[in-house]
Formats: C-alpha cells, structure tokens, sequence
C-alpha cells in the first residue's frame, strides 16, 4: 500500500506541478494573444495594404504587369512589417490572356438578347469571328452522357447545374466539376463550345470565371460561364422556343509562359530557426476583379501576422514565414515552387483563401496527436470568436508541401462561408464587400495559431 | 459484492437501454432538422418576405403609417406560413417624428463646412429656428465633469467617445452609454445641445440615430450624432482652430401615444399545447432606413421557423408561437404587453435581434441544468455551422418574460456581430446588405432549437 500511495503521490505531484506550469504557460500565451490581438484591431495594416492591393493595382491574374506590381507591392509590404529578411522565389506562369470583351446572345424567332458572359480561364477563344449554333440545355453530366452523339454535334452545350442550396459547405465543390469537366464532356460529344451556369448561390448578373481544364484526348472548345439569372431565363425561354441559338465570341489565348514570383517574408526564430512555420495566401488573382476575397485578404492577413508578431517585440523560438504565391488560380506555380524552394524543416503551413470573412475556426490536418496537441489551445482563441480548432484544414497552394515535408500540420483559417461565392471570380470581389474587423480577426487567428506552434511545436 | 455487481449490472442496463434510445431520438431529430434545412434553403421565404419589408414598406418606427403597415404585412406572411392563428396584441406606442431633416455646420475664421448628422431618437428638436454655439469636444464623461461649469455653459458639447476597436463583443455596450447618457451629463453642466460621435466601428459618412433618454431632473437639450469621418474632421480642426461654432437644427418632436400592435402566430401544440415556446423579433425600425437587419432579419426568421416547421407536416408537442414585437427602439412596449397579455404557460423564449449574418451560437440563459439539457442538442446543429449552444441568451423584447414566466428560459441566435454596427441605426440599413443564405440558416438555428424545445422541453 505504501508503494502505491508514494506513487500516487509522485504522480499528483507531478501532475500538479505540470499544472501549475500549463497555467503560467498559459497565462502567457493568454497575454501575448490579448496584446496581438489589441495591436490588430487598432493599429493594423491589413485594410489599407488590402485598399493598395485591390484599387491602387487591382486585377492580377499571373503574367499581367499588375502581377508583377503586386509581387513588388508585397515585398514592400513585408518590409514595413519588419520581416527580417525579404526575398522572391522564381517560378515560371502560364500566361493566359482575356483580349477583348467576350459576346454572347441568345436568338430565337426573330429576337435576341445578350447574355453576361465571360470566358472560363485557360480557355481556348471562338476567334473575333464568333461561332453561331443551336444550343441545348442538360442538366448534368449523367443527362449529356445518355443523349446520343447525333443530338449534341455541332452544337453549343448548355450545363444549367446550380450549385445546390442544401449543402452547406460543400456546394462549390459539387458544382465547380462542371467548370473544370463541362469543355470535354461536351466535346466528347461533338458539341462546339460550351456554357456553364456560374458557379454560385447568388441570383445576379455577374458571370463567374475560374479554371477549366482540358482533356488531352479530345478537342479544345471554348468555355464560357453566364450568370445566373441568365441561366435562369436561358431555362425557361428553352422550355417555351424551339429552334434557340446561341451566339458566343471570346479573344481569349494562352502566351508563352513568363517568369514571375512568390514573395516571402521571415521573422527568424530564436532557439529553433531551422524549424519552419509558414502561413500564406495567393497573390495572383482573375483578371475580373480586385481579387479583394480571392485572395487579397489571405495574403494581407499573412503580412499583418508577421507584423502583429514582430510588433510584440517577442521573438518567436521557430522561424516564422508570410508567403504570397503566385499562380493559385491556373497552375499552382507557386506553391510547387515553394516547397521546391522553401529552405528549413517546415512543421506547420497555414493558408488562408477562403476569403476574409468572420473565421470562426481554426483547420488542422495531422495525425490525431498532433490535432490533439492543437486542440488544447482552444480556449486561447475562443475569446477572439474562433469557435473551434477542427480536423481538417489546408489550401492549394500549401497542398505541395505534404509531399516534401515529412510530418507537416496543413492548416487554414475558416471563415463563414455563405457570402464568399457571391463574389469569387466575379467583377464583385472588391474591396468594399471586406469588412476591417473579419479581415484583422482573421489575422489575428493566423497570428495566434503561428506563434503557439512557434512556442510549443506541433507535437 | 454480489449486491454491487447486480447494482452495476442494472446501471449498465439502464444506461444503454437509455443510450439506444437516446440514439434513436438522435436520429430523428437529425432527420427532422435536415428537412428543415433542405427546405428552408430551397424553399424559404424569409428572404422574398424580407424584401417586401424594407422594399414596399420600408422604415417603420413606431406610430408611423408604415409601422401599421408591416403589422398588416407579417400577419398576412404568417397565415401564409401556416399558423393555426394569427392575432394581434394592442399596445401604446411613443410616437417620435423627426420631421425636417436635420442641419449642422461647423464655423471657424469665414469659413463654415456642413456635417453628417441625424437628431438621436426620443430628442427633442431646436425648432426650424435652430441654434447655434461654440462647440467644445469631449473624450468621455470623466473628463466632462472635471470641466468647470463654466467652461460648458451655453455652449454644445461633442462627445467623441470612438467604440473600442479592442472589445470584439462588448465594444458596442460600452459605447451606447453615450448616446443615451451624453445629453443629461451635457445638461447639468449648462450645455446647450449635445453632438454624439456616431456608435459604429465604420469609418464612413453615415450617421447613426437610435434612442437617448433625459434625466428627469435637468433641461431636456436637443441631442444630435454625427458620422465618424466628420468626427475625426472636427478632432482635427478643433486641435487647430480657436473659436469654433457649431450650428445646429432638428425639427423632431414627440406626439402624443398612438395604438399599435405586437403580431402573434402560432402553430398549437400537440400533446402539451399549454406550454409554449416563442420566438421573434421587432418589426419597429428607426426612420433613417429599412431596419433591414435591425429588426427585419429577426421577423422574417421567426415567421420562417413557423414555416418551416409547419411544413414538415409534424406537429410540435407544444405550442409554438412567432411574434413581432412593436417598439423595441424607443419603449419596448411590445414586449411589456406581450409579457402581461400572452396566455401558456411560457418555458423558452428565443429573439433574433442582432442581424442577419452568419449564426455562429445559439445563447441561453436558464439554470445550469436547463443550460445542460440544451447543450446536449449541440452535435444536432453542429452540421450547420453553429458551433455552440453557448451559456448567455435573450433580447430586449423577452426580458419581461424573466418576470412573469417562472422557470423561463431565455434564449438567441448570435450571428457574427462585426459588421452589424456598420448598419444598426443608419442609413445603410437596407435589404441589399443581407445575404440569403445567412438569413436562412438563421432561420434554421431559430426552428431547430424551437422544434427541440417543443420534443423535450427544458428540463
């Protein structure tokens, strides 16, 4: 008896020791956040970096000179934040270019009406000569795939797949396969070009663009998306008109590649500076917009991180990384480029691209140890309205770096979600629609994160 | 010990046959509350009904003809979602006007320069005559009353107390102190008039109303806000220049008390029609614009949760009830009358009174058994992006509930709070800044916590 009751003193002394100390730690921590978090709010760089970045260059789809103005803007950026160190990581871009205003519209009888319309990006162009034929509606991929070849050849294939109102994360990615698949399954067929619904819940105006993506085997057609409510009056004009043609013009062509830049800013750690933490968002965004959302926001957030830490006047025992890569939207240049390039043992990437909404959690991709490691820093962020640290996160750019990086916590910042695409890819992803505080609430969650795996590592 | 084991053995029975049941209970609830969803998302009409509201009626302050006008309109909407019965609860409202609008100028040297401002509700005016005076700038009420009286006398005070950039929930409690205290704390120093810094975290050029109260004991003195561009403008200024004036014109008066009406739906119980559960928001708005999160967000989602319930064909055990209350803004008469008038026997209120955004928690407050009994329905709602069932509920206009209805519990949906105060009380207030879907899946929040409360009640 004896024996066990030494033991259970050793272990409630060693326990409450261990306590005592995860309390002062704790304690800590619980400051360092609270002084960051104060320095965000009020004194923060994110918005007006964000104003730079959206109106003063503006669209900056990879290979544009307003690419190249915003990797020179960020390195700035990065400067001004106190990085110690500011350099650029080459990479080579595809270069597909918009030309001139697309033109679609609609004949039937003897009307017609034109459609808001856009190229989907990386799609091949009709010619400024334009391409004229009937159009037909499907509703998916398995309703194309049952109609014989002879019903689709020479025509314009028209994919009215909404993205489903019932799913409440997981619309985008139900419906985007018809951004990326529509052009070859319609080819398949014989079709000659193709228009999608744009990809999003909003009921407007706006044609969303994004990647589409070819099959090898067969032809290129173009690719166009229209908004939805012209989708919506396409459908029911369809149901009422026989004989319907659509008329489609895109200048759109792919350039040779060019060279371009990630642009990388790091606080170097203290006691562990070999050991890598790095958090980013891309920089390269679709030639309609500001890229205000996609993804101005997640690179500013990354800048005012750095900042928010250095601004503390503590250095970070690991070394600390904000990177903005180039090509996110048609390629993933960048990111693979990264973590070719990247030097260090990176323990934890973070992204943030899912635009600069309220977050409300923190998304870790790990083993169970290493979630359960993160976990227990929840009730630090908790104050701050990031509601949970939760299995799962990552980002494009970031995804390269699982491969080259034995043991790496992927992670993101979570934001709601039910507005963002509303605005992604389309002439409304503006400054005006981000809102200060979701965008330094953000950072502040990037900050928080960064620096507690900079303190305790990730196991 | 054969005791014990049998003991543990009818624990272990009782426990699991619990488990199994709770289990099955679980599945039907996830079942019901996914209905709901599917068709809130599908098929709501919050957002159309939404619409009508600020659209075709508009702003809708108390005594005005509009207010009469959404009282007629949600009636309608309620018989529309299904309510068993839809009736309404007479009250007595203030009835404020603003009348012309209102006009201030800051003079200094030969110049003058024109502000944004509104007259604070429940104000009283200076008359078309107007007033005007040397302004002196205030940071808060500590440093009015260490001022002599005679440095305030016959002059108008600015308070420009800014909401704390660094309170993420609380900025806007600490706030609002001023915009109801500053024109009694003026007074008793021998002001004239008071100016209020606008309540909201924008930096921008609207400003926001809302109501101020007088102490009974001093001069009731006109009460004004201005935008937050223009306070920063006269801060300067006033850093720069002696002798500045401020005139200052509102035309605002009180009339005598009107009729008005809460509106009440219901869907009666089935097995326990006596108790009730009710869920609402205000249908009054401030004048400046169309209330459209303040309060028409919170009205159009209790209609819905009728809705929604009503169309699962399933009939709550208990009776539910959606109610707009009349002037939450200036009198909460509403909620007074509900609480005296309503019959059942109430044992959950819910309001939805702080925007349409993103639902990220639905608060109660109740004993902490009753907490614990609905924080057990979490894993239900978690699905849809609330992350908590968090302790701390409730709304102004079921406050009086607290004291008529023993054993009460008081409860909210608590959506992302950031850009609220960008609209509440201003003239951007309007149906175009609320997203549907975030509407929606408040109204979720709303018929899921009601339809549980209706299955199992509070304890």
């Amino acid at each position: 008896m004896k024996k066990i009751a030494n033991c259970i003193l050793l272990v409630s002394l060693v326990m409450s020791s261990s306590v005592v100390l995860a309390q002062d730690m704790r304690k800590t921590d619980s400051l360092m956040l609270a002084g960051m978090s104060y320095d965000i709010l009020n004194n923060g760089k994110a918005y007006e970096n964000l104003r730079y970045l959206c109106k003063s260059i503006g669209p900056r789809l990879s290979g544009s000179p307003q690419a190249q103005q915003a990797v020179e803007a960020t390195a700035r950026m990065l400067r001004e934040a106190g990085a110690d160190t500011v350099y650029l990581q080459p990479c080579m871009v595809p270069h597909w270019v918009r030309g001139q205003k697309e033109r679609a519209a609609v004949h039937y009888g003897d009307k017609q009406r034109a459609l808001n319309v856009c190229a989907l990006g990386m799609s091949v162009g009709t010619g400024l000569q334009g391409m004229q034929a009937a159009v037909i509606e499907v509703p998916d991929f398995a309703a194309l795939e049952k109609m014989p070849d002879a019903a689709v050849k020479g025509k314009i294939v028209f994919f009215n797949y909404a993205m489903r109102p019932e799913l409440i994360g997981g619309g985008y990615g139900d419906a985007v396969r018809y951004r990326s698949g529509a052009p070859s399954a319609a080819a398949k067929k014989g079709a000659i070009a193709v228009m999608i619904r744009s990809v999003t819940h909003a009921l407007d105006n706006n044609p969303h663009t994004g990647s589409t993506r070819y099959d090898t085997t067969v032809k290129k057609i173009p690719a166009f998306a229209c908004s939805t409510m012209d989708a919506e009056w396409l459908h029911q004009l369809l149901q009422q008109e026989k004989n319907v043609q659509l008329s489609l013009m895109s200048d759109c062509r792919q350039l040779p590649d060019t060279e371009s830049f990630n642009v990388v800013g790091e606080i170097r750690g203290s006691t562990l500076p070999e050991e890598v933490i790095v958090a980013g968002g891309h920089l390269d965004s679709w030639d309609l917009a500001e890229g205000a959302h996609d993804d101005g926001t997640g690179c500013m957030q990354s800048i005012e991180m750095l900042r928010a830490i250095k601004a503390t006047g503590q250095r970070p025992k690991r070394t600390i990384r904000a990177v903005m890569y180039m090509n996110e939207e048609n390629g993933l240049a960048g990111g693979n480029a990264y973590a070719k390039l990247a030097t260090g043992k990176h323990i934890f990437a973070i992204e943030s691209d899912a635009g600069g909404f309220g977050v409300n959690t923190i998304g870790i991709s790990g083993s169970d140890r290493q979630y359960e490691h993160c976990k227990q820093w929840e009730p630090l962020v908790r104050p701050y309205q990031v509601y949970e640290i939760s299995k799962g996160g990552g980002g494009a750019d970031i995804g390269p770096l699982r491969q080259s990086q034995q043991g790496i916590v992927l992670s993101s910042i979570n934001p709601n979600s039910q507005r963002y695409f509303d605005h992604h890819h389309a002439p409304n992803d503006v400054f005006e629609t981000v809102n200060r505080r979701e965008l330094e609430l953000g950072a502040f969650a990037m900050a928080a994160i960064c620096w507690l795996v900079s303190e305790y590592g990730v196991q």
